[in-house]
């Protein structure tokens, strides 16, 4: 795998290894990797025929040239296309999704290519993984969120009725390319949301690198080095979280600062991503936590001020009144969030901070606690 | 684990355990073992919640049974069923299983036990492997193909238009109870088509099991310790091979012996069990797998005899022509094995024999090798 990144001039492709023994893969990261990707792919899986998976949005953007790097790689590949957005998680559209992977004949040997977002990532990662029995999967995330979190680490699933990906699996992919240039065409309003991803990981244990954000954030929106750099480092922490805790059994659970407060506004607005994608929820749970921890005098005010002040820079949503239409009341949240899948026998779960950077896992948190904090914002921010 | 094994009485119980490192799990066998089943369920999970998912006939014959025993072993548990038959593997009853077991709280550290033939089996050990990513799953088999094949070594699944068992998850079970008391309400049909797999193990590589039981197979039919001893002999043989190989990648082909022609002579009669059930199919595969070997020269006609009329004897078929309106033509078949999963980009893979008790793997059997013969077989056996 070393040999890789040897043979790729430094500057132009970053590769981060993800050891997981038998299961270990590389990310590699840059922009205009596609070809580079594919030549990977052929070579690293000799023989194996592509299904590219990929939704209506990606399929006019940047199937095509994936599509004639595979050819000129000599791979053969054939396309199946999803229609974009959450509701795509579904039951229905995994039935679909294997059935066509099966009808394009994909074998045990060959492989799955997600080209997409978090959804495309999800939906045919599942599908991937139990493919009969299992499949080999590439991941080539083009959103900002599926680049620096969601194709990575190996969860896939789908949505219930009962809730957010309750239905699916580990399954780590065979590789993840994250192609920066492909971020160009998405909105500025997806790339922010995966931008909250991408601050997460400074909050969780690296301050420099939150310094780092304050400093850079418009070099990243704008592409470049800085863009790289951002992508590398999130892939790099995911990595080892990930690495050290497969299977979510320990620490991976610190991945989810924010995520008990951002599943829950989810979950209120009906993931209605005209009212609030993924990354504003959790945007506004990053804030939330630390604001939580700050009140149970745990962080500095400072360092709550710090992490809310940057995501205002940036544009996103920092407090419960910025959710379009209101998040409800502090009765609904609560409860919101105690359907959650973190929820161990009616005690909440919440990753805390003692500051930025100082993120720790605070099992058993008294609902009522949660439910006057949320209280107490919903008052006084108004 | 060995505890259990000296706490039962030797010849009430028999323990087989399945050696798969941190997924080890044991097998109990013996007659109405589902109260003790309820201790050790109780036991080894504490706290764990259950949900039994049990198809209608075994809801009004034997969950009752398994409800009050649970209840006094002080284990929650809720029951859903579905429809028997082979239509259940299916995706829209693999989505209604996965939301019911949502809607009945089932967490990750909960228990989905499935009590019935295979086709419980295999439905409730999917969707137990991908709700929440992975619950805990015991498999209480009440067929005697589930005690001797599905329910021991992890393979769960469902089936597409495309073909049998093509979605599916590897999710080795928690517990296995085989109660071989169960079996007496099993019809007869379906016990002999269990049988025809327990045949199979010493058809595999023991040939002095396959001696046993042309002598005891009466016994085993009636109940008693041969029955438990049949089991437990089927269950050891298939925990060896899974320990050795656990993911089908090496010699857990073997178990296939049979199956090749099995899976076309269902696909050709559309799963239709009123025409045939898997056991029957496997029955004609193993009579012809033996009957190939002796035409290739590499089996005896002796031991090719042998197998066949000890299957007739029990009231098994053993000849395409025993398959009810028959099984279609040579190029049918040949049609129908190459849409099977074992396929390797256009060879057929067979397990063949030296003799009874020496199976092997035959990767690359041309199909026209396989056309032939079974275009003989059509003909000389009209
Ligand atoms: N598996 C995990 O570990 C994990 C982690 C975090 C989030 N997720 C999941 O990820 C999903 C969200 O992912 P997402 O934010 O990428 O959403 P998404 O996949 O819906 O993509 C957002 C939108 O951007 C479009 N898009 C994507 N790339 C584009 C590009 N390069 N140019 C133009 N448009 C582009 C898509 O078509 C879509 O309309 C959620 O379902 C969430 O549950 C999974
Ligand atoms: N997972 C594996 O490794 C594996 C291996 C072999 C077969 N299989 C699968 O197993 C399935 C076949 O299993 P099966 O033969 O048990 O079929 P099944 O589950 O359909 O059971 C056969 C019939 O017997 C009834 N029945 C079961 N137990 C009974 C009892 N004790 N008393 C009365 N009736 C009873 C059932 O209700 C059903 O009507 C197939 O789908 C096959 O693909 C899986």
């Amino acid at each position: 795998m070393n040999a890789l990144a040897e043979a790729a001039p430094a500057a132009e492709r970053i590769v981060v290894p993800v050891a997981l023994a038998e299961r270990s893969y590389d990310i590699l990261i840059g922009r205009h990797q596609l070809c580079e990707a594919a030549q990977v792919i052929a070579s690293r899986f000799p023989g194996a025929r592509a299904a590219i998976v990929t939704d209506t949005n990606l399929a006019t953007l940047h199937a095509p040239a994936l599509e004639s790097c595979l050819q000129q790689a000599g791979v053969t590949a054939t396309r199946l296309t999803i229609p974009p957005g959450e509701s795509s998680k579904s039951y229905a559209r995994f039935s679909e999704l294997c059935d066509g992977l099966l009808a394009a004949k994909i074998e045990r040997n060959d492989l799955v290519i997600a080209l997409g977002g978090g959804v495309v990532g999800d939906l045919s990662g599942f599908a991937a993984s139990v493919l009969r029995r299992g499949v080999r999967l590439v991941q080539i995330p083009t959103s900002l969120l599926a680049q620096v979190d969601s194709s990575v680490g190996g969860k896939t699933g789908i949505n219930s009725s009962h809730g957010k990906n309750l239905i699916g699996a580990f399954h780590q992919p065979a590789l993840v390319v994250c192609d920066t240039a492909l971020l160009d065409t998405l909105s500025e309003r997806e790339f922010k949301a995966g931008y909250a991803e991408v601050v997460k990981y400074g909050l969780i244990d690296d301050a420099a690198f939150f310094d780092w954000c304050e400093v850079n954030w418009r070099r990243v929106m704008e592409g470049g080095p800085e863009r790289d750099h951002a992508v590398a480092t999130a892939c790099r922490a995911k990595a080892a979280v990930v690495a050290r805790d497969e299977r979510e059994d320990g620490d991976r659970a610190l991945l989810n600062l924010g995520h008990t407060f951002a599943h829950a506004l989810e979950r209120l607005t009906r993931y209605d991503s005209a009212r609030l994608v993924h990354g504003e929820a959790v945007a506004i749970g990053l804030s939330l936590a630390f604001r939580f921890s700050q009140r149970l005098g745990l962080c500095s005010g400072q360092d709550a001020g710090r992490v809310a002040a940057h995501l205002a820079a940036v544009g996103l949503p920092t407090r419960l009144q910025d959710v379009p239409g209101g998040a409800g009341t502090a009765s609904d949240i609560v409860e919101a969030m105690t359907q959650d899948k973190k929820v161990k026998r009616g005690a909440l779960t919440f990753i805390l901070a003692h500051g930025i950077g100082k993120s720790f896992i605070a099992p058993g948190v008294a609902t009522e606690t949660a439910h006057d904090f949320i209280e107490s914002e919903l008052v006084e921010r108004i």
